[in-house]
């Protein structure tokens, strides 16, 4: 039974604060996208959580210890990060094997069956690989290591359509076979809506939501019509953001929704994760 | 009335055939999208429209004018590339009045109003960017030239949710104000199909498909079922590629669909454009 808990996480950088007293309990066998703006904090909390860089204040736990210096609870998880830390020269498969020293459960077989589904050959060198490829590279390897919790920093970065579908399938089957949680940061969150379960939003440091995507999805609503008539009909409700066209209004809503209470001239539409995400985090 | 002929074109680079015998005519005042996978053949295609590089084969016309070493035919066009040329000191402000050195109809104004929308500082030197940010420079820039056709290569890379949605609907502000030509070659197929008229398809440098997106939605569908009742019913049909999943296949067809005729047990969807395109091009 693996667990992750990260409890009031604040990080300064000298008079930025990054992440403001974020507490999150991530459960076992969970794929979560951690969604956010560019420069709201994803990438600090995945440093955090690997240990690259300390808190100033709060601590995460991986099964009740502290990550911070503790092989032991740091072999427990991956982080494919946007940073590559491979030697010059070296090949991917080499990589691999290199890899298994401090993974011992990487599966160099499965890694090798993945790398032919991608095109991606065993004997290149990892530093003349397109960005693309390199993306390619670190998730093959990201989902080979075999631990309890897998780190996806932008995954689909400079793949075309056909390799991120061909992505999300193979995580979907992994994710299957071998259980695991997983938490994926990305930009492109319509296509992730379809794999994640849980939805974690930072915005400008804060934790804002975490919640399943089906809640989600369920709760959001967006309500159409005349500027007047929308503003009425929204007046004390969680409005999250609108569009005005000319006379026309669109106000992006979460909460429940009373069918038989909705004015005439009034339309409901029901907005995707992305829509829903871009409402509640613009500026 | 500017309008742009691609007749025959050809170009090898050693013994590879980057685009085959490519014959495409464009018109005013549109927008395409110009799709592939990586290593299609997207971005040579726009290097040799912007004589960047020369055709093995074949010409390129701008209102008749060929556009090698053609001054006035190449000021007809903006490139947005992936490389940036811009002097390493040089700030986003001195940038816009260099370009305009370039590209006299460039407008100032309406570029600066783009950097407050977008957040970005016209003091802030260009190579400091982020990736994210480096993009809705470039783009900027391409929307302030006035030229009657704009080429943009990856123009949201990097960029987060809101600031996609931003770009999308600052393009579509821009197009019906001042129409133009523009060409967009993008790996993010589905929130493109939202905006583009026409989709332009290249698969391994020879183009497939020219045709409006409404026409490609309206041909394309997907029949699924078991294995056996779905075979029979493709059989002779324009098959895409298909999804085998335990015993059950959905095909991928493109074509007139008569629902009368749809054998009991098979189920018909319709699949969105990113989806037609990953059939229409995997290997």
């Amino acid at each position: 039974m693996s667990q992750m808990e990260i409890k009031n996480i604040t990080k300064k950088f000298a008079d930025v604060t990054a992440l403001d007293n974020v507490t999150l309990k991530l459960e076992e066998n969970k794929i979560y996208g951690l969604l956010g703006r560019n420069g709201a904090g994803k990438t600090t909390l995945l440093n955090l959580i690997t240990n690259r860089i300390f808190p100033t204040d709060g601590e995460i736990l991986v099964d009740g210890e502290s990550v911070i210096e503790n092989d032991s609870a740091l072999s427990k998880l991956y982080f494919m990060t946007e940073n590559n830390y491979y030697p010059e020269h070296m090949t991917v498969k080499k990589a691999f094997t290199w890899t298994k020293g401090f993974y011992t459960d990487f599966d160099i077989e499965y890694a090798s069956e993945l790398c032919e589904k991608f095109s991606l050959k065993l004997s290149q060198k990892i530093k003349t690989l397109s960005t693309g490829y390199t993306s390619i590279f670190k998730m093959i390897l990201a989902l080979s290591c075999n631990v309890p919790f897998v780190l996806l920093d932008e995954p689909v970065l400079g793949l075309d359509a056909n390799h991120r579908d061909l992505f999300y399938k193979e995580l979907l089957k992994n994710y299957s076979e071998k259980p695991k949680t997983i938490i994926i940061s990305t930009h492109l969150i319509e296509e992730a809506a379809e794999i994640i379960e849980d939805v974690i939003i930072i915005k400008s440091g804060k934790l804002i939501l975490k919640e399943s995507v089906e809640s989600v999805l369920s709760q959001g609503y967006a309500i159409t019509g005349s500027i007047s008539a929308v503003d009425s009909f929204t007046a004390g409700k969680n409005v999250l953001g609108a569009d005005t066209i000319g006379g026309l209004k669109s106000a992006y809503i979460l909460g429940h929704l009373d069918k038989s209470g909705i004015p005439e001239g009034l339309e409901v539409t029901k907005p995707d994760l992305q829509k829903l995400f871009i409402h509640m985090t613009n500026r």
